[in-house]
């Protein structure tokens, strides 16, 4: 049975002030426990029921010392999601390391996107397009956030994310890059060319776009053509269809 | 002031049975009621703040006798979301009409499609790339769900929607039209043709993807094509970017 103690500890990890005192976070749901194990991350520990354990016994074989076994009912009322299924893992956070894109490489970056189901999606979708790595304005919302670990579906575990002031970051790490930002009457997406020396692609927040410090960075203003009647599209939208766009267009050009 | 009466019809209608016993279904926010009034949907009745009334009195004039002044308290203790804001609406549903896409309109088709968000957002993506028509099997979520409503940002005004037998409709209506659907290793969307003469789309359920028997009168199997190595796009997302290709063709071939 789960001590009073440790209940205390996974709950205060839904709040962004704990998971940076403890540098720790929490994971939900089997699929992203089973990517969480894989990954590089530290697993400080697994809540999982018996069925869960049994079912998964070959691939958890080499982290039993991490597993506590639990009651369904159990982690039902410690997760944050209704999907909440048979396991709930504990990792330690990373550091928030430096990062830039290398030459030839896209990297994306997020100025003051604030819901983490947006967060989460961005995510999922840099991941399926073969992005690694996100540069993130410093209100952009917390990584760690048991909502953007969900709705990112494991691919948290394989995509690096750096938190920075943008301002600062672009003016030292992208002088002579493509700095390509979302922006309503831009150039039409699909004339755009994106450079083949790669560079960064910027979305702004949900209400109000990039901001004025980030915009002055922006090389090259694009716009997704609209053919209908639809105000906006979605940042996580918008975010997929501008990299299908960039990966369309390299694909053609290889051949 | 509120009477219970009117409390107690507006939270009736959160709960799709009362939805169909009164023919009626909510609105909420502003946007959406600026939208809603500005569309052919019949508004039984506004609830707005005073503040509300007063800043968009030259718009709201013609549909005075519609509004009863509220406070934001009562608004917000009847509203579903957070979001809800300075007003809310009651408007009749509309009858559930026979939709096909006509010759060189491309429809989409949605195979029990769970999620009132992703519905709500596959609404709003299809008016941002004017698409008209959606076909829903019987099991997609219902349209005049609060979630959806809010999720699709007004374009439910635009829209029209049909609830039917998918597989009786596609065996009438798509005998000799393209029925392309997604589907993992189909054929790259990069390097697919629509049919200009037009056809359905099909996008199938979160989690099980297009049923068997839709799957029968798919045409074409197509696929968004992965760099990276996230198992899978939210369906909302899938549909943006099909559609993107889909537009994107278009205006390739037309100049």
């Amino acid at each position: 049975m789960l001590s009073k103690n440790r209940i205390k500890y996974i709950n205060s990890l839904k709040i962004k002030k704990f998971r940076q005192l403890n540098q720790s976070f929490i994971v939900e749901g089997y699929k992203s426990v089973l990517e969480l194990l894989n990954s590089d991350f530290t697993v400080e520990l697994v809540l999982a029921t018996q069925e869960f354990q049994q079912k998964y016994s070959s691939i958890l074989s080499q982290h039993k010392t991490l597993f506590e076994t639990v009651t369904l009912t159990e982690l039902q009322g410690l997760g944050s999601f209704q999907t909440n299924d048979s396991c709930l893992a504990v990792a330690k956070t990373k550091e928030n390391d430096f990062l830039c894109a290398e030459k030839n490489e896209y990297a994306l970056v997020l100025d003051d996107i604030s819901d983490p189901g947006n967060l989460g999606t961005i995510i999922r979708i840099a991941d399926w397009y073969g992005i690694r790595k996100i540069i993130c304005s410093e209100n952009t919302t917390d990584l760690y956030n048991p909502k953007v670990i969900s709705a990112s579906k494991g691919s948290f575990t394989r995509i690096s994310m750096y938190y920075t002031n943008l301002s600062e970051f672009l003016s030292k790490n992208a002088k002579s890059a493509m700095v390509a930002g979302a922006f309503l009457g831009g150039e039409s997406l699909y004339e755009f060319k994106f450079s083949a020396t790669g560079g960064y692609i910027v979305m702004g927040n949900e209400s109000n776009g990039v901001g004025a410090e980030t915009e002055s960075f922006i090389t090259h203003r694009i716009t997704i053509p609209r053919v209908g009647e639809a105000e906006s599209l979605n940042v996580g939208i918008a975010t997929a269809v501008i990299l299908d766009n960039l990966r369309r267009g390299e694909k053609r050009s290889n051949g």
